[in-house]
């Protein structure tokens, strides 16, 4: 299998071939039947960024506006984070329901958010084991059968891909990153998943957080109807897209006026509220985000220079919050839910030297001021702005 | 391992990363030192054809021309045959020396042919058994460094290599037996190790024998000074080129004529009788041949139609072998000495309709009768004669 995934890589995979290794990784384990469910089924995936907190707020706006999503995430792994690590660091939470359990879950509040589990697709996890360890995980056709696989299995109608683009992605290249989705596209759609593929800017940081408690922590205030822009706006888009895409809506704006509506209205935050206490949560952590884990440390980083942000080098950041314990190589390795960065600047912020551009929450002084050097290095700062970064949505297939 | 042989398939190595393989596999066990010799330590290679048996020949006629020859042979697997499994259909022969076995009987009789013991480039042994299930046999960087790690590790200074060229060749292009002749000779000369490559024809079988028993009796008549040209012409040429290697002649016409004069003077096939008895086995065999082990049925193949052979396809004929058990799959798999292929047909043949073009000697009348229809789909006869077959030498580097 090995030899076959380097194969791949090199010489890629034709329909035909890409069709029949989706078939097997999909019939290697159970495929859920949900359409008992009185409304449409629906899931997002991301191929993986940098402060991508996205799915935490958009199942509880989804589940609210009549979806339902059964989420199996995924864990982080090298530079980019998982949903699985960021949701359960709110104490208590458990993401190794049963499938029973997670069904159950989907019925009861419109969503969960669990662990693939042995059930599901299990070529897959055993393929993923050998990529991260033969140097073959940016291979397009090996993306795209161990997604859709995972993906089939959850018994979906329709799903909204969150396809990022630029330094921080797996695939930086904006032509990767459209093939990547056409694919997506393509493979899914040619077995009756309505599919949608959205590319998203990922040459900085997706929000101003990035660590594991850190980012449920601005998930949490986008749910309040606050927090950064920048994720609001991905969060509303890819959710309109989910609702348009389900057939429960016709326009993307109409869908995301009526989503803005229901995230400012508190409802979204209850019901992850409920659901974080069937996982096993600690729902109060919920009003209280003071009582994620914490990181003894906490550190301004200061800017030396006055000026404008130019640029935040995601892979930089990623690697950085790595560092300081908030990342894994292996599946096996733990992660400090409490480390990360905070606070961060983005491109076109006005900056005097000395204000802060960043915080640092780390385990040790040491490991701080460290931290602070590479966050230094992590953000750009010129003379003028200039308009570099990427539109934060690209393109929609 | 697997993923980074198919990477090196597509990919190639540069010239510092072959040398780095060949460094790693060398030094992956132990290395022969044969300097206290009183003459030139020579070895011979093939890189594997159909009814090659050339080096029950040489070895003996060089080692009585002054060279000593360490030859640490292999098995066949797939279509070509094995020097080791020919050699053994002599029975009682033994290839499994230990080192210190070996070694006294190249200090005493100039020769051995063994087998690669478990000591000598263990890596190569644990890297082949993955390109044979993994599709990356075909790949000139790892056929090189397989080549030359092990000969490398005989303590030899000088080798000979018979890089088979058409349709019976893993490598059936002449671009790529040239390309593959280039970078054995260049990382063969790069490591001090004096290395030519010849060039030869495998669009045919080379003589007229095919199955291991079959063809060390080839072997013995080709040491007799009799048997077919093309065997005798291509023995002749390579230890003569072993010996312009060596540095024991100048000229490869005068060494060529030198070494047929032994040959024909037979001391080359006392040599190899003392051998085959220091090896274990039944020295009386090779003045009585038919004390060689012996098919059952011996069905003559009957050409249908009068004309001109024109070709021979060793692909076939090597396949019609195997499937009469003369081949192995893995090497744990038993084979048949006995059967194979004699008479065999060559190109330019005049034959009339009822003449015998083939000898299928095999283990049951029905194995026969099947083995006698794919000869007659091997041997191509036309109206008349076209001079398509390769020269037996094509070239030198």
């Amino acid at each position: 299998m090995s030899a076959f995934l380097m194969a791949v890589v090199f010489r890629g995979l034709d329909g035909a071939e890409l069709d029949a290794l989706v078939e097997v990784m999909l019939r290697s384990g159970a495929v859920l039947d949900l359409s008992h469910l009185p409304g449409p089924v629906a899931d997002k995936h991301s191929t993986g960024g940098v402060g991508d907190k996205v799915s935490l707020a958009l199942a509880p706006l989804a589940a609210e506006a009549g979806l339902f999503v059964p989420m199996m995430a995924g864990r982080g792994l090298g530079h980019t984070g998982g949903t699985l690590d960021k949701f359960e660091s709110i104490p208590g939470v458990r993401t190794d329901l049963s499938l029973r359990h997670f069904r159950a879950l989907v019925e009861t509040e419109g969503m969960a958010i669990a662990g693939q589990t042995e059930d599901i697709a299990p070529l897959d996890r055993r393929l993923y084991a050998l990529r991260s360890v033969t140097g073959t995980v940016a291979s397009i056709p090996l993306i795209v059968s161990s997604i859709l696989s995972k993906k089939l299995a959850e018994g979906i109608s329709s799903l909204v891909l969150d396809v990022k683009v630029g330094r921080g992605a797996f695939l930086p290249t904006l032509d990767q990153a459209r093939a990547l989705a056409q694919a997506l596209v393509d493979v899914g759609r040619s077995r009756g998943l309505k599919t949608t593929a959205v590319l998203t800017a990922m040459d900085r940081p997706l929000g101003r957080t990035v660590g594991n408690a850190l980012e449920v922590r601005e998930a949490l205030d986008c749910l309040r109807g606050e927090g950064p822009e920048d994720l609001r706006t991905v969060v509303l888009h890819l959710t309109a897209q989910m609702m348009v895409a389900a057939g429960q809506a016709t326009r993307i704006s109409d869908a995301e006026a009526k989503l803005a509506d229901l995230l400012d209205g508190g409802r979204p935050l209850e019901r992850l509220q409920r659901v974080v206490l069937q996982q096993g949560g600690d729902p109060s952590v919920l009003d209280r985000p003071d009582r994620l884990p914490r990181a003894p440390v906490e550190r301004p980083v200061v800017s030396p220079l006055q000026g404008v942000v130019v640029g935040v080098d995601p892979l930089r950041v990623a690697r950085t919050v790595f560092a300081l314990g908030g990342g894994r190589k292996t599946l096996e390795d733990p992660i400090a839910p409490e480390v990360g960065v905070s606070h961060l600047a983005s491109s076109g912020d006005r900056i005097a030297a000395g204000d802060r551009i960043a915080v640092v929450h780390a385990r040790t002084p040491e490991d701080a001021a460290w931290a602070a050097e590479r966050l230094l290095e992590a953000i750009q700062i010129g003379s003028q702005a200039v308009p570099t970064s990427l539109p934060l949505i690209l393109d929609v297939r």
